[in-house]
């Protein structure tokens, strides 16, 4: 298998990727920096993949984090990424489907659950990548929104906090979900391409037992120029530096 | 009580209005422009005030439009707008409490409903307007969301679409609301005071009976610049001409 190191934050996180398996994408990035921990907590990324999000999150706190991923080529190369940025004593990962996460971990074990699940609900006609690791990275093979929302809200405390990525066309599905494991949703900032163009991401934070009706829109983020360059606060995003 | 006279589109729509009643706002501006109508659609607008939403929908459609609006104030002052506005074989107003609309106008009577209701809910420990005019176009004293998508239930087609303008904070009741009531959200415009500072509106265009999962996020709509004017983007549905 080809693989290479990618850096992000100017050289700070090195990531070991392969395009024959799978790459973060924008979404990973994203996802991190809209999730807020403290300097203690107790953190669980689902959905792991290559470990992009936690390895991100983990200039963020110096919390323990438990990355998920049911995948054991993406989880071995996440171990070796965790290796690669000497963050052993941080970062765990634990090569498991996320439907056992509540078993081995614990219920009522995280503070905050992060999750960049796959995207596309996987109806029979829909049309798959033929890799089975793209395909199962994007459509609800191996698990879907409910399952992952399910095991979110086993595995958070009392008003622990949900990070998720997603598309906005099943932002009602997401809400109604939220509703049904009782989260309430309470930050949602939507992704848009280009200026003047529809929405084509969603990032959610939802509390455990929250209280509805107190959603808050942060600004919209756009990410890139007319020219294609990635926007001032997409570039901040990707190369600032984030306090820890 | 003293009543002066308001223009729109650079003068092609008057309205009546007075500061001791209510006077529209830049909300049913934006709802009008963000309401799709065919040439001959039936156009219901619920919680009219001074109808100012139904007499700015009079510019892009030529279908019969009916305003409901309980006050009887509000209703007498929309009407003297209609009838300024040469409008009378168009416009009609209703001066009757919404929930009745139904029974008056017919189940599946309309094409599209539009409501700007109140926005807040009628706490005991609300602070309320003392002006009883204010206090029932702002907080849920006559009517409230369920009311408002019940109704609206009833009076569309099968297909037809409702246009709401609300607050973001209540966008989960407001996702929830409307499934309960058989509608699928498909587009939402978020309306942000300011660049860089969160939303304080949402447009909201739901289906009757439509297909979930299907929702679009509309380019986000900054209302003002930094020096306090509005954008070219307001400035254009304010005074810009719109095709009828």
């Amino acid at each position: 298998m080809v693989e290479r190191i990618d850096q992000l934050y100017n050289g700070a996180v090195k990531i070991i990727q392969s395009d024959e398996v799978f790459s973060f994408s924008l979404d990973a990035v994203l996802l991190a920096d809209f999730t807020r921990v403290g300097p203690h907590y107790q953190v669980v990324d689902l959905c792991a993949g290559n470990g992009a999000v936690g390895l991100f999150l983990s200039r963020k706190t110096r919390g323990p984090i438990t990355l998920v991923e049911i995948q054991q080529k993406l989880a071995d190369m996440a171990q070796r990424s965790v290796d690669l940025n000497q963050l052993t004593s941080q970062v765990k990962v634990e090569n498991i489907d996320l439907k056992n996460a509540p078993q081995t971990l614990g219920d009522d074990f995280a503070d905050v659950v992060t999750c960049n699940p796959p995207y596309f609900v996987d109806h029979e006609t829909s049309i798959k990548n033929p890799n089975p690791y793209y395909a199962i990275a994007r459509h609800e093979i191996t698990t879907n929104l409910d399952e992952v929302l399910t095991v979110s809200a086993k595995l958070l405390k009392t008003n622990g906090h949900l990070y998720l990525v997603h598309r906005p066309e099943r932002l009602d599905e997401i809400i109604l979900g939220l509703q049904t494991h009782r989260f309430a949703p309470k930050k949602m900032r939507f992704v848009y391409p280009k200026a003047g163009r529809e929405a084509n991401m969603v990032l959610i934070e939802a509390i455990k037992d929250g209280r509805p009706n107190g959603v808050r829109i942060l600004p919209p983020l756009i990410v890139y120029e007319e020219n294609n360059e990635y926007t001032a606060s997409v570039k901040k995003i990707l190369f600032g530096e984030e306090e820890r």
